[in-house]
Order: C-alpha cells, then structure tokens, then sequence
C-alpha cells in the first residue's frame, strides 16, 4: 500500500465527518459515582424545595397582621398552641391571634405566614407569648418552592459533576443521575517479544508498557479501556482479535510491536474487516509517523505507534480528543501552562514536531527544559511533566521563546 | 460552655500542631487503580531496561571493527548466521566476519557490538551480506541498563501517579505499587428533619444535603467517605455513633441538624469521648461560625454547620486541607482563577467571610458574580463556580476588584 502521509489537521478532520458523536449511549449512576462523569440530559427538579413553608429561624410562626405594631412598650399578646417538632407535621392550624414555637428548619403550619425571632418574645404566661416586634408578611420563612421550583432545571445537559452538584440533586430526592455512558476503549498489544508486567522475563523479552500507559490515558480521559492483552504477531490472531473488539467496543487501539510486518498487517486488517477501513496511513508528525487510522462498522480503529513515546504523542494528540468527545468533556484544555524554553529546540519544518519538557520553576517563571535521551526511552517519559509542540511551519524553538506546554 | 470564637488562621495552627500526618498508613494498589494515588515511597527499578543490548533498527548485528574502513566501493563482507527472532534469545554469539539479522527491539548476539542498518547492507550471496558504511561501538543499540538501572528510582515518594508512570512501573515489570491510604472519614449526618434521597418524604422533612455533598467532597480530596447514616437528635445515639466511628475511621465530620440543642450535643460528646475533646467551638468564618472542632482518640471530629452552604465554606477552609494532607496532597490550591468582581460586596470586617460567585467571561476577562439567594439555598451552590475570600480585616470588596476564585 502506497503510504501517502497526512498533516495533523487533515487526520482530525477526518476523524470529525468520519466519527460524528450523536445519540450517546446514556446509563444510571449512584451520587457517589458520578463524580466527573458528563449529565447526558437536563435535571429537572421534581419537586418544590423546600416541599412546605419553613422557618429559618427559632421562634413563633404567627400571623403578621396580629404584630402590626407591637413594640417593647405595647407587645402583642398571642395564644401559644404548643410547639411544632423538626420532622413533623404541625398538629393544627392557628388562627387570629394564635401562634406556635416552631424551630429552625421547621413546618409552618396553616394559617401562618411569618416567625417571630424568639429573642424578640417572651413568654407572656403559661398560655401565651408576648411579641415584642412587627413581622411582615414572609419575614423568617422560606415558601414552598422558593429555593427550587417543581419542573425547575438544576443542573444542565453536558455539566460535569462536581460535589456541589451532588448535594443539589439529593437536595431534590434523587439518588441516582443519567450521564453519558463511558465509551469502551479495547487496547490490543502486539509483539512477540511482550510480557505481562508481574511474570518473569526470559531472554529477549520485554514488559509490555503501552497497554497499561494507555489504559491510564484512556482512564483520565474519562473512557472505559477493556484490556484485550497482548496478541502474537500473527496476521490471523491479530485479526480474530480485532474482529471480535469492534464488535465489543466504541474504539480500538493496537498498539504495534517492533517488528517490521506489523504495520502492514495492521492496515490489511482493517481493510478486511470493513469498509472503508484504512482512511489514514501515516501522519506528518514526529513522533508518532507510522501511525493508521480505519473505520470498521463505522467504529474507529487506530493503529499506533510501539514506541512508548511516540504512543504517548499520538494518543494525546490524536486519540485523546476523540474520547473526551465520546465521553462529553470539552475539548479545551484547560491543562497547559506557559512556559519558557529553556534551550534551543531545532526540528525540521513539514511536520508537527513534539518534545517532551521537564518545568523548572524560578522567580515566578516557569522554565521548559527539553528532556533528552535516546528515542523510545521511557525515562524521558518518566521525567517529562508535559510536551512541546513545534508547529508544521516552524524550524524549532529558540531558548527564552514563549512556549505553550501541554502538561501530561 | 463559653464560645470563645477563633480566628481561622488559629484554627488552622490547632489542626496542624495536634494532627501531625506522620507515618502514613500505605497499601498495594493495582496500576490501573494508581491513578491519583500518592506514591508512598521511593520505586526503585528491581531490574535493568532494556534488560539486553537492543537493536534500535532493523539490521545486521555486527563487531564494529569489521565494518571500519567499509565503503560503496569497498564493501565489508560479512558471514551471514542467520536471523535473530524478536523475543527470543540468539542461538549463537558472532565471531570476527560475522553477522545475524536483528530486527528493531531484538536482542543483540554475543560477540556483537553494534548493528548495521539494513539500508547500508545488501545480501552479497545466500551466505554472506556487504556491508557499505561502517558503524562506530554502540551504534544502533541500546545497551542494557541505558533506560534504567537496576536500582535506580523511576518515581519519587509523594509523586501523584498519573498515566505516564503507570507506563513507568509497567516498563520495569511491576503490576502494583504502594500508596499512601485513603483517609477513612466518616460522615454521620444529624436532624429529625432528614430523609436518604430516594426515600419518600412526609410532611415537615427533607431530604439529606450535607451526607452526599461532604463524601462527594472527601472522595474529591483523595479520601474515603464512610457514609454512617442519618441519626435522629438525641444524644445517646449521637454518641454512640461518634464513639464508633471513632475507632473505625481517621477523621469524623458530623454535619449539624437544624435543631438548637444539637450544637451543645455535639461538644458535650466530644468532651466526653476523650481528652483533650473540643478545642474549638466556633470559628471567626461567615458563614460557618458554629462548628466544632475536636480530638478524640488522637483522631480529629469535627462538628459542621448543618447549612448546605456553610457545610462547604468550611469544609473547603479548614476541612480539605486536614484531608489533602492525610492523602498525601499538596496543599496547593492550583485550581484558583484570577477574577474581577462584578459587583460591589459588602462585609463586616472581624472575620473572613466567603461568598458565592458564578463566572462569566468576556473578551478574555474574567467576571466574578456573586450568587444572590436568601442564606442557606442550595441554588446558590448549584449557579456556584467558585468562593472569593473578603480577609478579616476588609471591608468588602468593589466591583472592578481583582479577587482570587477558588473553584467548586
């Protein structure tokens, strides 16, 4: 197959007309779990909150009109019912010149429409209380519905839970919201010469790094990633195993072994498995060139480089967008600093170049410094707290330019 | 018992000096459970990466002295021993005059010292390749140990774990890794009022705030929420649920009924759980004054007010700095925004005081709104995007104001 590469741009519109995110599948989630998680519709309060006319105070729920004019020198004389308990329905209404004590967080009961603070009382005798100060009408309470209304929206479509979101719904009584479901992400390793990190290594071998590193990807994206493990680099195996995940999943990512055929097994397969299989076959990007992009049952199916690095590059710059859509997120990221290069950067113009950056902090300025170290290292990854990117049109960074660095 | 109010800055020295977050308890996480998590101590790689010299490219391995003085002209011939399979160990170690096929990510022969690139090379017969570049020692591999070092730390103690050293730990074989324990804090929710979301009210209750929004809240900083449930306001009961908590639990919040009586309930208990018992009672914070602050069995309790709103000023001001510190956080709070107030806000000067703001953004500047609503709405918290802090010693702040924006 003709590898004819494409620019980052190109590759992501392809990737928004090819997988348009409409009609996400929606599932039920307990409050405590749906911290971070996307509200797939409007939440509608069912009810009025508070559901009854409270106090907001200690003191007597009364009539206003029998206060009018009550002061230190001319009280009010009102007929005391008794006392309403927190929880619990008054046991009757009061009328003129009546009231009773209702605590803080208290039902009014009918017939009233105010509380006298208690510190503006006294007890008059053992059957009644003396009003030292008018109330007007709504004073100290707060009505049925006038925090939340019954068919009020409390929290909107596409909101991302936070705590306070959780207490507004169980302020209404729910104990469980609709959010967008998490998009399944299957993850394929190939390569003969990968182990499971926990078993031993023999000779030649080693342990597999981009299944676990993007199963944490896919995880803070907000994406569910299903662990396919790691596949021998056979084109029938790999096959099976690719037919059978597009069948369980949303996504599919193969992360590629070393091995010379991979690339092009990966590419025969998909186009195999469905049309139009391969829309891209290379990306203008470094790292990360030898990178496929398929669609199959109209589910994407990306090849990725085996390099940790380059794995690492692609799928934040090409797959992670695509789940945070899938999940709901915003695309924006919210999570890049400003920077300044702390060294001369050269690339080579034609394609997007990345490099990964340690921030050095000094006076208030921050510092990217390029982490060096052979290609394929993972202790450049490891000491990396983010990633540069150098533009198509651009022969590198000089030392002292304002970079934006996408923090990892 | 006298109130005598604290300052928050007092408060916060009484936490710190008599809860000291010494030896952290820790446990093994699974990777992909390590996410957030804060690494309990030093990783030090048991194993040396690559653990074999690695060919970096496809190629013939190779003694370099062989290849010197090699040229278009004058090709170096070289005895050809075969192919080295990705994965496996060579059957053989190369002599002087010989070579075998490595392909990228294979393990070197012994004897062998570098490889030459498949590009630079020609099949000269069945048995023999010429080769037309030299390569220097080294060239083309990566030697054992280059990545990592046996012995070596990968990731530092307090790291918090994100996808790329989860790519890390995989890289050096390991499956789990230790992290400090998540706090266990439990949650008892008090008032005769109070009803579990999903539950049906009767007239005069409601359903319970401050359960969920407090764990959500906890969950948010890294700790456990241990959710005890909603206790009817009578003492006994209060305290035996404290007293039990107590000895299951790191940290106790016990969110306030409405009732009167409650506040002295909670102090009461307090005292008589443990020496030295209550060392705060009432914090110089609007809105929060009323809470608590004690240590029983060496373990902090604290008594929140039981308005949805105060709950969170004070659990944002004095209750999720204890909890960061016992996960393991940094304290810093990185997810403040720079805002300008939008309105004039007055306050009494004699204490901090909080108040609600939604954010509104222009032309690149950000708006911050304060939220309007009679006290203790949960719709204030549900338009909330963040609190601004007015000091004890300011008399509000003016529209036009710069203020900081801690973020909900």
């Amino acid at each position: 197959m003709l590898l004819s590469v494409k620019d980052v741009e190109e590759v992501l519109n392809i990737i928004e007309k090819n997988f348009p995110v409409e009609n996400k599948k929606t599932e039920k989630v307990g409050l405590l779990n749906s911290l971070g998680r996307v509200i797939s519709a409007d939440v509608v309060a069912p009810v009025d909150i508070p559901p009854f006319n409270r106090s907001v105070v200690d003191g007597y729920a009364v009539k206003s009109s029998d206060t009018f004019g009550a002061s230190e020198a001319m009280p009010a004389i009102l007929n005391n019912l008794g006392e309403i308990r927190i929880g619990q329905k008054p046991m009757s209404e009061i009328k003129e010149g009546e009231c009773m004590y209702v605590p803080t967080g208290g039902m009014l009961p009918l017939g009233s429409d105010s509380v006298v603070m208690i510190e503006d009382s006294e007890e008059f005798d053992s059957d009644s209380i003396a009003v030292y100060r008018p109330v007007s009408p709504l004073e100290n309470i707060m009505k049925r519905g006038e925090d939340i209304k019954n068919g009020q929206v409390v929290i909107k479509k596409n909101e991302v839970m936070k705590p306070r979101h959780v207490g507004v719904l169980s302020s209404i009584g729910l104990e469980e919201v609709e959010v967008i479901r998490k998009p399944r992400v299957s993850i394929i390793s190939t390569g003969d010469e990968l182990v499971e990190p926990g078993k031993e290594l023999e000779s030649g071998q080693i342990w597999d790094i981009n299944t676990y590193s993007l199963a944490a990807s896919v995880i803070k994206d907000g994406g569910h990633p299903v662990l396919e493990g790691i596949v021998r680099d056979e084109r029938d195996l790999l096959k099976k195993k690719v037919g059978e995940a597009v069948k369980n999943s949303d996504m599919i990512l193969i992360s590629g072994g070393s091995s010379a055929g991979f690339r092009d097994y990966t590419a025969e397969i998909i186009n195999d498995l469905g049309t139009p299989g391969v829309m891209v076959h290379g990306i203008s990007i470094k790292p990360g060139k030898p990178t496929i992009i398929g669609k199959v049952h109209n589910k994407p199916v990306i090849g990725m480089p085996g390099q940790p690095v380059s794995s690492l590059v692609v799928y934040k710059v090409i797959v992670s967008p695509l789940i945070r859509k899938l999940t709901g997120y915003s695309l924006m990221q919210k999570n890049n600093v400003k920077a300044f290069c702390g060294e001369n950067y050269a690339s080579a113009p034609g394609r997007e170049e990345y490099f990964m950056v340690e921030l050095n902090e000094k006076e208030d300025i921050i510092y990217a410094l390029p982490v060096h170290g052979k290609s394929g290292m993972i202790t450049t990854i490891s000491s990396a707290k983010g990633m540069v990117k150098i533009p198509r049109n651009k022969e590198g960074i000089y030392r002292g330019e304002e970079v934006e660095v996408i923090l990892l």
